[in-house]
C-alpha cells in the first residue's frame, strides 16, 4: 500500500511540489483535457500528474484547502454552505496501448479528441479542475477528490485509502463521479456479482470413457441455463436497467486421453439496484440450483437517488433526461455512504478502455457549464 | 533424437555393454519381471536397462542374433522357417510415483506384485525375455523388439527409428505386443482422432451484455451434442468393440467483466477398427455440423487379423475367448505394415500408470506357458 508520501494521512498547504508540468486551470477546459491526457499516468504511475495537479490548485485556486494523500489530491471549500457536493475524478488510466500523444480530428461542434484517458476519464478532471478554479463563491461547499488506482482491482482503489485515513473529506450530500456518461446524468449504477460453478466427474481413459464420467459434458445444463436466462430490464426513479448473466470464463481437461473429472464455469452477474448483493447471491443461487458454487467477489449497487434537492437540482442544470449507469463505478462507495451519487463526465462509456478511445470536445465544454450553472 | 551409440544403424555380436545389473533369462518369469522392474526405465532413461537387456540376450541366447539399436535391443533367429513371429515390448515406464522398489503380496495363486511397470509393461517383456533364452528351436522363426520412448509422444517412440533405420527387423507374419491384456489375445486396436471445435462471439462489457455475443454459451450445443451421442459397439471378428466421443478440454474467458469472444472445446474421438480415419474424421465433421472443427492428430486403428493361421495358432494355444483392444497401441503400427498383430500380456490395462500398478504373477506364469506352447 502507498503511504502519504510526506508523513501523515495528509499534507496541507505550504509545500508545493517540484513540477514538470503546468497546468492552466483557467484554460478552456478542451486544452485542459489534452494537457492531462498528455502526461501519462498508468495506474500505480500517477505521480507525476497528482504532482502537476496539486501545484496547478495550490497556486490556482488559492479559496480551497488542499491535501495531498498518497497520490491523491483534495480539495475544498470551507463556505458554511448548508449542503456540501462531492466530486470524484480518478487520475489513473488504463495502459497505453499506442494511443499517445493526445490528437484532435474534426473542427467546431465535430471536433474530437483522441487518446489514451480522454473518455476515461480526463475530461471528466478536466471539468472539474475547471470549477475548482473558476468558481471561488459557489452556491453549495464543494470537495473534490482526485484520485488514484481506480482502474486495477478494488482493492488498491485510492478512495479505500482516503476513507480510512481522512474520512471526513467523503462527508457531503451529493456525489458526482466525472466518469464518461455522454454528458448526462447517470444516475445509480448495477450491482456485479461473480461466481464460480464447478461440476465433477470421474477419470477414465477415452478408450473406455464409460468407466468415468465426463464432468465437462456435465456442464452442458449451466450453459443451457445462461443461454435460456431472460435478464431483468428494471425501471427505478424512471430510469432503465438491464440485468445480465454471463459466463466470463470455463475451463476443463486432464490430458488428451482422459475423461475430465472437473470442470469451472465462471459467471457474472450484473443487477439493478432495486436488489442487495444478499439478493442477487440468493438469485444465482436459484438459477444455478442443483450445482456446486462458490460466491468469488461482489458488490451492491447504487439507487438513483434522483429525489434528493441537490440531485435535482443538478438534474435541472445538466438538461436532458438522466438514464440509468450499467457498469458498477465509484458511485456505489458513494451510495454505500448514504449520498446520493451520479456519474456525470464527457465522453461514451463504451470507449472506454479501447485503443480508439476519444471523446467529443463539445461533451467537455458542455459538461463544464452545466456544471458551473448548477454551482453558481 | 538419439541415434546408434556405436556407429551405423545397429551394432552386432561381439561388443558386450558393461553392466551393472545382471539378468537371469533362465529364471522363474517373476522373478526375471521383479528384476526388471527394479531396474528403473522411466522414457528417455532406458539405457541401464537395455544395457542389462543386451548383455543377457548376449551371453544367455546365443542362437540369437543381436542388434543395438539406440536404447533398443534387437534379437532373432535365422532358422528357415516358413513363418516369423514378431514379440515386441517396450522398456520404459511411466515417471516412478513413489513406486519402486518392487515389493509383493499373498502367495501362491495369489501372489501379486507391485511397482512402475509391473503391468506396463515389465511382465510382458519378461515374458519374451523368458522365451528368447528357453526355446532355441521355435516352430516359427522369431523376431524379439524390446525398445525405447513408447510413453511419451508418439514421434519419440523407438519402433520410428527402427522402421527408419532397420526396416527388415519388422518384417513378419504375425506381431505379439506384450502389453497388459490381463493374459488374454487383445486383438486389433481401436483408432483415435483429436479435433478441437471453436465458437467465436464478439466482446462487450458484462454491464452491457447484449452489445456482444457470448462464445461459451455458444459451446452448449457442442456439450448437448456429446451428450446425446450414443457410440456404437460394433463386433467384428467376434469381438465387441465399444467407440466414444469425449471432451477433453474447454477452455474460454477474457476477463472477469468481459463477454468472451472465443471458445474452444477439444474432443477425442476413439473409433473401431472397420472405419478407417479419413471416416472417423468425416463422422466427427458430420456430428459437430454447423461448427469451426480442426484435426489436432489421429492414428488409424488395426483389424483384428485373427483369421490368419499364426493368429489362429496362438488363439488356440493362449486359450480362452479373445477381447477386443479399446485403447490405441503399437499394435496398429504393425497393422499398418500388413501384419496381423494382438497385444497378450500379464496384467490389467486399467491399472497402468496408476501408482497401486500391480500385476497378479499367475498372469506372468500363463502368458509365458501359452506362448511357449504356442512356439514349441
Amino acid at each position: 500500500m502507498r503511504r502519504c508520501r510526506r508523513g501523515g494521512p495528509g499534507t496541507a498547504a505550504g509545500s508545493l511540489p517540484r513540477v514538470t508540468d503546468l497546468l492552466d486551470l483557467r484554460a478552456d477546459p478542451v486544452e485542459l483535457t489534452a494537457a492531462l491526457v498528455d502526461i501519462p499516468s498508468v495506474s500505480r504511475d500517477e505521480r507525476r500528474l497528482a504532482d502537476a495537479v496539486e501545484h496547478a490548485l495550490r497556486t490556482q485556486a488559492p479559496h480551497l484547502e488542499v491535501v495531498r494523500n498518497g497520490e491523491a489530491v483534495l480539495a475544498r471549500t470551507n463556505l458554511g454552505r448548508a449542503s456540501r457536493v462531492l466530486l470524484a475524478g480518478h487520475l489513473d488510466t488504463v495502459p497505453i496501448n499506442d494511443n499517445l500523444p493526445s490528437r484532435r480530428t474534426g473542427s467546431g461542434a465535430d471536433e474530437v479528441l483522441h487518446g489514451c484517458g480522454t473518455v476515461d476519464m480526463k475530461g471528466g478532471d478536466a471539468v472539474l479542475l475547471h470549477v475548482a478554479a473558476a468558481l471561488p463563491e459557489p452556491r453549495h461547499d464543494l470537495t473534490f477528490l482526485f484520485y488514484d488506482c481506480e482502474e486495477i482491482a478494488a482493492e488498491h482503489n485510492g478512495l479505500n485509502r482516503i476513507e480510512r485515513e481522512l474520512p471526513d473529506w467523503l462527508d457531503g450530500d451529493l456525489a458526482i463521479v466525472g466518469e464518461p456518461s455522454n454528458a448526462s446524468i447517470e444516475a445509480g449504477c448495477q450491482g456485479t456479482l461473480r461466481v464460480e460453478i464447478r461440476t465433477s466427474g470421474a477419470r477414465a481413459h477415452t478408450a473406455r470413457a464409460w468407466m468415468g464420467e465426463n464432468a465437462i459434458h456435465g456442464a452442458e445444463p449451466i450453459l443451457r441455463r445462461l443461454l435460456d436466462y431472460v435478464p431483468r430490464q428494471p425501471v427505478i426513479d424512471g430510469l432503465q436497467y438491464h440485468e445480465g448473466l454471463q459466463a466470463v470464463r470455463i475451463e476443463g481437461g486432464v490430458a488428451g486421453n482422459v475423461v475430465p473429472d472437473s470442470c469451472l464455469v465462471a459467471v457474472n452477474h450484473r443487477f439493478a439496484p432495486d436488489k442487495s448483493l444478499a439478493e442477487a447471491e440468493a438469485h444465482v443461487r436459484k438459477v444455478f440450483d442443483g450445482f456446486d458454487l462458490t460466491v468469488v467477489d461482489g458488490s451492491g449497487g447504487a439507487l438513483p437517488g434522483l429525489g434528493s434537492p441537490a440531485a435535482a437540482e443538478l438534474v435541472a442544470a445538466a438538461g436532458g433526461e438522466p438514464v440509468a449507469k450499467l457498469g458498477w463505478t465509484d458511485v456505489a462507495r458513494f451510495a454505500a455512504r448514504g449520498l446520493p451519487a451520479v456519474n456525470f463526465g464527457p465522453g461514451s462509456p463504451t470507449l472506454a478502455h479501447t485503443q480508439q478511445e476519444n471523446v467529443p470536445t463539445a461533451q467537455i465544454r458542455s459538461c463544464a457549464e452545466a456544471l458551473t450553472r448548477f454551482l453558481s
